[in-house]
């Protein structure tokens, strides 16, 4: 059994991978940590999981911890994450980061939209875990950088497209909605239930800080600069992200035709679903699930195509990526443990 | 391995059925009918169960489906699971009806509150399905009547103290909110979205169908006629019933005896979770899985005990159950199958 | 004109004061207080009032503000209000509070429910503020204590049967479900979208600081001791309070004898609206308005009548109420600038 | 006093209607018409009504109505409104007509995407109802076709922009998310609850009739072709809608100078308000009115332009713009009964 950790385990990450680690026959959970619960059974915080796990909080000591423990799932905020990191990795454990502290390849980068990095060293090994993209590497790192939300739904949404060069890289446009459950658990203002709900708006327009991470990727795959609009939207619902995304068609390509370049782009990945012509994603039916759903339109009037993504941001979007990449790193099947049918309605 | 047909497969009980058996190691799901849908892959109707069931949807023919199946879901309206079940059994088939057609023991108050009935001959052999009171007789019966959602979260709040006859049995109140799903997926105006979001509201007073059901089992436990008040609302969520209950103590017993009293009772129970004192259920806590939790209070102002259980309508109030049920009639372990994780948020 | 100030105007019930202050044609806005947001634009904290109400809200310095205005709206939290109420009263401006100081007669069960209080002296001449009880003395005060959410409701719905002494008064139970600006607009765990969201709860059983405001309401109309067993829920909406009252009748009276007594009782009240037989409040079809719908059934089966009451908690509740209660006490009509239409869906 | 009837008074629009004209200080309701509910007093069918309209709903008889008032408000299908439209006209009724039957100006367009219509010969003199952009013909037509809700929602956000030529109108993008009352009040599966609740799609993806009526507005403000990529989202709320628009600057503007022109052009305008830079709508600010809020950022790094713009479908989107165009119609002051203040939360 594989012996892990989960560092802040108190947020909504948290909760969700201990959700789907109680449940994965080839882990064994030893250690949770919480801050401001410590001493507290985590099912106390958490009453879902009453009879699945109660353990008790621990405060975040890196030496005593990371004795006890193969693999570490840093569910921290950025700059909290990079603390700790360094450390586990130096005492041999693995590491999955679910923060954005390891995600960007270049440091000015990082640092002009979030601060500065005290581990930029370990830029070069860590890998961003995609798992549709980066499979191979994955199996060899010590350190995996779990992408964020936004990006992992829009990434694969354009993929295929990017790929083969068949969209303009400057046409790019994301129109991403995301459930309130991506902005944390933390307590503050613009969370609160009467503040969200019956509401809905746009932010950070043209300055949401996953937009780098998103470019950072989208260029690798087209060895070629990428310009690309993205606005996150809140959705007053607990879970789920769906990405409109808009792209110049380089050359007329049928509806059909691009469906079928997009089975055969993912036909090998368990947790990619393409919607037949006609149909299109809804994130009511991926909840609680490690899938990204997939359905795209060609619309020749404009000679655009549209590519719809829905993914559950606290499973594909986070939680269910770092168990996905966790089975890949550690040679289970990739998809232990995920089997999870979604819950509908 | 158990081969099973779902039999009105395109409501929300039925893809809840669906969801849980295609995760069940020992069942076959072998047929799914719709009359709506026949003809079209049941992953058509509900795309959340792509990848796990394709099954297309045939049309009931009694004789057709008793051939390839051991067993039996009939997730049909009232009235329209009489006009089959007789034949399933007939041809060799257990049934589990999640109807209200086998519920109730006495046919006079069957068809006071429903309509005439055609098989009242069965009413004999029929066991309610509510393993933590009848878990002996499942064993051995070939028809199960899965209790009504209202009435599942209502017994087992109050089963432990009219069983020791705690509480005076004519002052009961059951004041009951459940989610919209319990109104199953048939279009009418009350379940429209604009007329439930944003609303909340009491119906049925002192007139819902299923107060017979509780006063059934109820009066059976005290050996006594029982004198309830049920009032149920709508409560706008997908899923989930949250039952406060009221009843005048027959002696001064605290919160914590009362607790003891409960911890006992459910012991062997796996699906019963009991809520330290201080804390209280959550709808929340128990989404899409096989729990009733239960919390209460004993009132010394007012020599009254409050019970307040909550439990996901859609699985301990309706699939869930009648795959326990199911475990139970097959001699499989009474949780297999149904050890889902809540998913919170 | 009337000058008045909306004291704390940055929580929800001072921004719906404002929304109702700003279409009354008797009053005057002249000053609005919020600690936090100093020195902002009222709408830059709340920009739904863009274009109606853009004062720039003060610090709290009761002499400056007594000085400008010849009403003041409380809209603090208690123990504040007391700190600031007997300075308005002594530089001569009638005081509305909607804090919880200055609804109980009785210091020893204040203090006993909430903390020391400085100024119980007041307490005589506040004038508990429900106008269809007390609207006599609201004419002549100077201090009015704005009732609870949940105590108007449930009073409102219990009064008839109290005041005709048809009900015993040992018998009585409020099972009451608030929506979520019920908790205000502080930034805390519980009420962050994802703990209420698609959850619903009880809280506070037996235990809940409006008990013993009902309870010397109702006692106060019936001359005599009552036992209230009241039990508060926190409902997934914005707005709207729904209680279902549940009480033993002395003697049988059917359901339309007793909506006839309630029509008589509320003949002349502008605010209170009897549904006819057979229909039942929502708390949709109150949003937004001063209104309280009241529906009930007399329950021949358990000699018990069960009455169900619907008001927005932020108008009828609270801001509305306030309102109501200002023109009342300022000889202005009762109804004047609360003519809104309910907003529905 | 004007005398109206509305015309389709069951439907979400004809509630919202009545809603708004109770209050309005120059018109008289003479008639309601539903086909569902003839025979059934209004309130009945909408409770929140009652106290404020209570008359009978009567059949559709154009003959009989048409004596009795001055203008018709049809709140109809597209189909059904051009049954009766024509007649009211005859008889010397005005007409504010909420279906699509006469927004188009091509028959053809018309007949290709919704089906043959039986007056064409009245394209010409009706005149579509956004007073921002039309309100010198509004003053003196008899039919005015009230404009669709994405359409609002989108030519407002976007006419600046074209009537200044700053923006290449092929590089158009409407991304566009409309609540649950957008599909009415016609009981069918995707408008239940459990189907919209918790779930977020787009629809209608490069086919949605809406498009045309876009292209032909913003086309007339060109006085060019327009190429635009309109996709609709059905979003979990009871009303709102925000567009989130894209376009390509056809030269460099800041945000800050781009607001400035946004500011001048809707500086007269009633309902519009522009957000300061760094702010954006909400459809939570502008609930239950007739305020169209637009904000904007212009992105140097793509040299984009991203507007949004936040109403309420019901009332900018529907029901209020429809009065709006009744006041201009009329020669009432054109905001006359709409100063409604947003309910928030």
């Amino acid at each position: 059994m594989l012996k892990v950790a989960v560092v802040g385990a108190s947020g909504y990450t948290g909760v969700e991978l201990l959700r789907i680690l109680v449940g994965h026959p080839e882990v064994e959970i030893c250690c949770v940590t919480s801050r401001q619960h410590e001493g507290l059974p985590i099912n106390e915080v958490f009453p879902s999981l009453t009879g699945f796990c109660e353990l008790v909080c621990e405060s975040l000591d890196v030496d005593v911890i990371a004795k006890r423990v193969d693999l570490v799932f840093t569910a921290l905020p950025h700059k909290s994450a990079m603390e700790v990191v360094p450390g586990f990795l130096a005492a041999g454990c693995k590491v999955i980061d679910l923060s954005a502290d390891y995600r960007l390849k270049d440091r000015a980068v990082y640092e002009q939209w979030y601060q500065t990095h005290s581990s930029p060293g370990l830029f070069a090994e860590a890998v961003y875990g995609l798992p549709e993209l980066n499979a191979d590497q994955l199996h060899t790192t010590r350190l995996i950088a779990n992408p964020g939300c936004y990006p992992t739904s829009i990434i694969l949404a354009l993929a295929p497209l990017i790929e083969k060069q068949l969209i303009d890289p400057k046409s790019l446009i994301a129109d991403s909605k995301s459930g309130v459950s991506g902005a944390g658990r933390g307590v503050k203002l613009g969370s609160l239930y009467c503040e969200a709900n019956e509401g809905f708006k746009a932010y950070g327009i043209a300055s949401h800080r996953h937009t780098p991470e998103i470019e950072q990727e989208l260029a690798g795959l087209f060895n070629s600069h990428i310009r690309l609009s993205f606005t996150p939207h809140l959705l007053p619902v607990n879970r789920g992200i769906l990405s409109t995304c808009y792209a110049d068609l380089l050359e007329e390509k049928s509806t059909e035709a691009l469906l079928e370049l997009y089975l055969e782009r993912y036909e090998k990945e368990s947790f990619i679903r393409i919607m037949p012509a006609g149909q299109l994603p809804d994130i009511a039916y991926v909840r609680g699930t490690n899938f990204c759903d997939i359905g795209l339109v060609s619309d020749q009037q404009t000679g655009r195509v549209i590519v719809v993504s829905a993914i559950d941001n606290l499973v594909k979007g986070a939680a269910g990526q770092a168990v996905q990449n966790m089975n890949i790193m550690c040679d289970f099947h990739e998809a232990l443990g995920l089997g999870i049918v979604p819950i509908f309605p």
